[in-house]
């Protein structure tokens, strides 16, 4: 990508005025793309472009493009496929510098839609304007408070950049994980890819200051080499998480309807992205589960994990889920057995994993959990860490229904107050465990039911997941990023000790 | 297993009276299984046995069982290990028909705990007494309003039946699966299996006429014969879902700590479960995921799938996950796509998945998505429909925070009422077409988070998943399942005609 190109969409994010084509004061998709910049609270200049009305929403509108009296930095347009010609030609009047064309009917339709996408194209190459879409909906910057989409989505502000091939399952996948606590910085919905393509976004975000994790969902490509090759760019300094979508004939058959994208063989893919680095989600919330893990968590140096439980059962699936995700159980040394046979009460399992049992979670201060933990982080043997807890209200809110008798229900609430494997009042010793010995830490919540002590561990950089295969998944991600790192490192190194080699022989 | 053994299962979960070693009016483990027991609302009559407190939680109490001036059907132990035997023979003395043993310490954690808990087997074999556990949670039967559990647990009432090795697993997936309107019959937490074991327990549960759908999560069994003889009696008129534990190194060395239990090999499970109809879960969510299907959805005759959807991603994910699980993305006849044509916008996807755009979502009348779905469901093309949907107050609420204009939130929320794809209006339709065509629909809530339209739809036999994965997944073990019973049929009919025609020729 010339130095032109990233310059070019360092505009696209950074626009000090946006034209809004197809917005007005009835809903539709133009509308909420307004509205959406409103509630972003994007600080620069917006003029709607309207035939008739003289405001939209309350801000001054323009008949024509051509009637606003300053030079735009970028179009959003939202009119009927057949009308994104002309007013491409108005934008190259008036010089604006990029936009963002949401219009489907294009080539995802067939040949009519084709024809009518390379004619846009014809007439933004005449211009110099570069574009995002169409069938696309819409990019994201928040530095500058720019939610520029038309789906109402606001994200949390952060690290994470993402590219997506579906407007929809992006979106989402950000407010799920902004619910988690995890940030965004950028965000595009490519569509089409008519003119930008998924390959020059990810390039551009490889060199972005502002973003430290890189994630795509990618239906097919249109330049496998030049895809490889920003992928290999992008896993030598930031994570970058891509699911795969299109990865059977049948899915590679609806992918091509959807963005007219050729999907490629699956095998390939995943051949490629293990070999550069490249991080693959399985599905859709596995996406999400990996962008909290890569935000949140360090990475660990080594495969032995240590398992902390109350439930025997979790810590059967747990270890089956670790030694299917490549991660060792490790062997408790004697010292660290030792250690714990002198706080866990004596029918605990003397082992990983370290199963306190359900009388155990009954009926011991928490304390200990936090001190069994701290035996294991500081334990040589061990280089994460994946613990059980419990959400007791959750429990209790979806289990209170069945019980008839309000009485009972009372007793119960108050006689389990302070009982169970209450992890909650225990959090912040926990974060500041992980923090003291600088090894990961995930969580399982057993529950199923994700609340409040979740979002303080997330907010420690202890990511939760509420499945012991999704926990053992992602530290087995977290691990391979760290191993490729690692690799790649020695292999730079070993061609430093090359050169030095050399320059002392040619000295 | 005798016709003794099964009347004996039949007086252990249906006890007219019930005596409770270990409760008192401190918060403990006996304590919280009695308030468990009255949370139940449990009809028959306790008996606390208690050294020096005339009540516990206001129910009389009796120093010793031979204080009770009456013969007891259940004897529920929650005493320390070493205490059990002499608990055991005053259960004799009584009468008592069988036990439920929570107490820990025994074989699960070495030699000295097997010697003792080979006492209790001894002493319990001479009463003619049969046990539950002993290290075990407990048992339900909620035909008798029977909760007699360690933790605070009452599930929803209803027709399915688990046996789990692991009571915390087995206690938190029927919450979360009644969370979701599946009601359980019984349930047993079966512990170490010093006396009845997993195989006792299933072959109950194939003869009884309460159980439609019986779960088992299984670490290892100690007669893996016996255990494969009855899994086949199971499915042969009910579906039999497994999760299985301890199916690495890891997993079987975790589980031998755990219940004392020997995993076996995963891939002969893996053979034997298949050849048998046994549906098999992969960890504790796809559990409840399968428990929700078989309990909720009519079962598909064919492989074919029709796919619904507002997000082209999702569809494509869906297609992958369907062909990934042995599904067939349905190939839609021309009439089928002319008349989905009448009444789609023209940007339709025109083939399968029925892709209407985000555009299309936004854009018009709900009612659309029911006739469209109508026309699926009466194409001979199609067994069965996956359709998303979209809980847009969920979305709303994980995204407000981020949006900090107070006035611009009540715009967006007022603007997209009635927006969007609005399922929860149409959920009543949806479920009468699932009525009148009987094909399975499952719906994926692509929002990441179930809300009140879920619950509508779960009732009216329609599962909703919040992963295109999962409801593939789910979906290909319902066909699985019957595919199951009809090669099971047609060897049954086969069998027939041999005998018929061994009757014509010996005629």
């Amino acid at each position: 990508m010339s130095y032109n190109i990233v310059e070019k969409l360092d505009k696209l994010f950074n626009p000090k005025s946006i034209a809004l084509f197809g917005a007005s004061n009835k809903i539709k998709i133009g509308t909420i793309s307004l509205l959406t910049i409103l509630a972003g609270d994007y600080k620069g200049e917006i003029y709607p472009i309207h035939p008739r009305d003289d405001n939209i929403l309350g801000i001054k509108a323009y008949p024509k493009l051509k009637d606003v009296p300053k030079q735009v930095d970028l179009a959003i347009i939202s009119v009927p496929a057949k009308n994104v010609p002309s007013v491409m030609e108005d934008c190259i009047d008036n010089g604006v510098g990029s936009a963002v064309i949401y219009s489907s009917n294009f080539s995802e339709v067939g040949e009519e839609g084709k024809r009518l996408e390379e004619e846009v194209i014809r007439i933004a190459k005449k211009g110099g304007i570069r574009f995002v879409g169409p069938n696309c909906m819409g990019i994201v910057n928040t530095s500058i408070n720019l939610c520029a989409l038309m789906n109402l989505t606001i994200p949390r502000k952060g690290d994470v950049s993402m590219v997506s091939q579906s407007g929809t399952l992006g979106t989402i996948s950000m407010i799920n994980a902004s619910s988690h606590g995890v940030g965004f910085n950028k965000f595009v919905s490519s569509g089409n890819e008519a003119d930008l393509k998924m390959e020059d976004y990810i390039e551009y975000l490889v060199q972005d200051e502002d973003t430290h994790v890189i994630v795509a969902f990618v239906e097919g490509t249109r330049n496998g080499k030049r895809f490889i090759d920003v992928a290999e760019k992008a896993t030598e300094s930031k994570p970058f998480i891509i699911l795969k979508g299109g990865t059977t004939t049948a899915g590679s058959t609806a992918a091509h309807s959807h963005t007219g994208s050729m999907a490629g063989s699956d095998q390939i893919y995943d051949a490629l992205f293990r070999q550069k680095g490249v991080i693959r989600a399985n599905d859709e919330q596995d996406m999400v589960n990996l962008i909290k893990g890569f935000s949140k968590s360090i990475l660990p140096i080594g495969k032995n994990v240590a398992i902390y439980t109350s439930g025997g059962g979790f810590g059967v699936l747990t270890s089956d889920a670790c030694e299917k995700n490549g991660l060792n159980v490790a062997k408790l040394s004697d010292e660290t057995i030792n250690t714990l046979n002198k706080i866990l009460p004596p029918f605990w399992s003397h082992g990983n994993p370290i199963d306190i049992t359900a009388s155990g979670g009954m009926s011991f201060d928490s304390r200990i959990n936090v001190e069994s933990m701290e035996i294991l982080l500081s334990a040589e043997e061990v280089d994460s860490v994946i613990f059980m807890e419990f959400n007791f209200d959750g429990y209790m809110e979806k289990m209170l229904p069945e019980i008839p008798n309000e009485d009972i229900k009372n007793i119960m609430i108050v006689a389990t107050e302070g009982g169970l494997l209450d992890v909650e009042s225990e959090t912040k010793k926990i974060i500041e465990l992980k923090e003291r010995y600088k090894k990961p830490m995930i969580c399982v919540n057993i529950s199923g039911t994700y609340y409040g002590g979740d979002k303080i561990l997330e907010d420690g950089g202890i990511p939760v997941y509420l499945t012991t295969s999704d926990a053992a998944h992602v530290l087995s991600k977290l691990l391979y990023y760290n191993e490729f790192l690692n690799k790649k490192r020695r292999v730079i190194d070993e061609e430093k000790d090359m050169i030095d080699i050399k320059e002392r022989i040619t000295k």
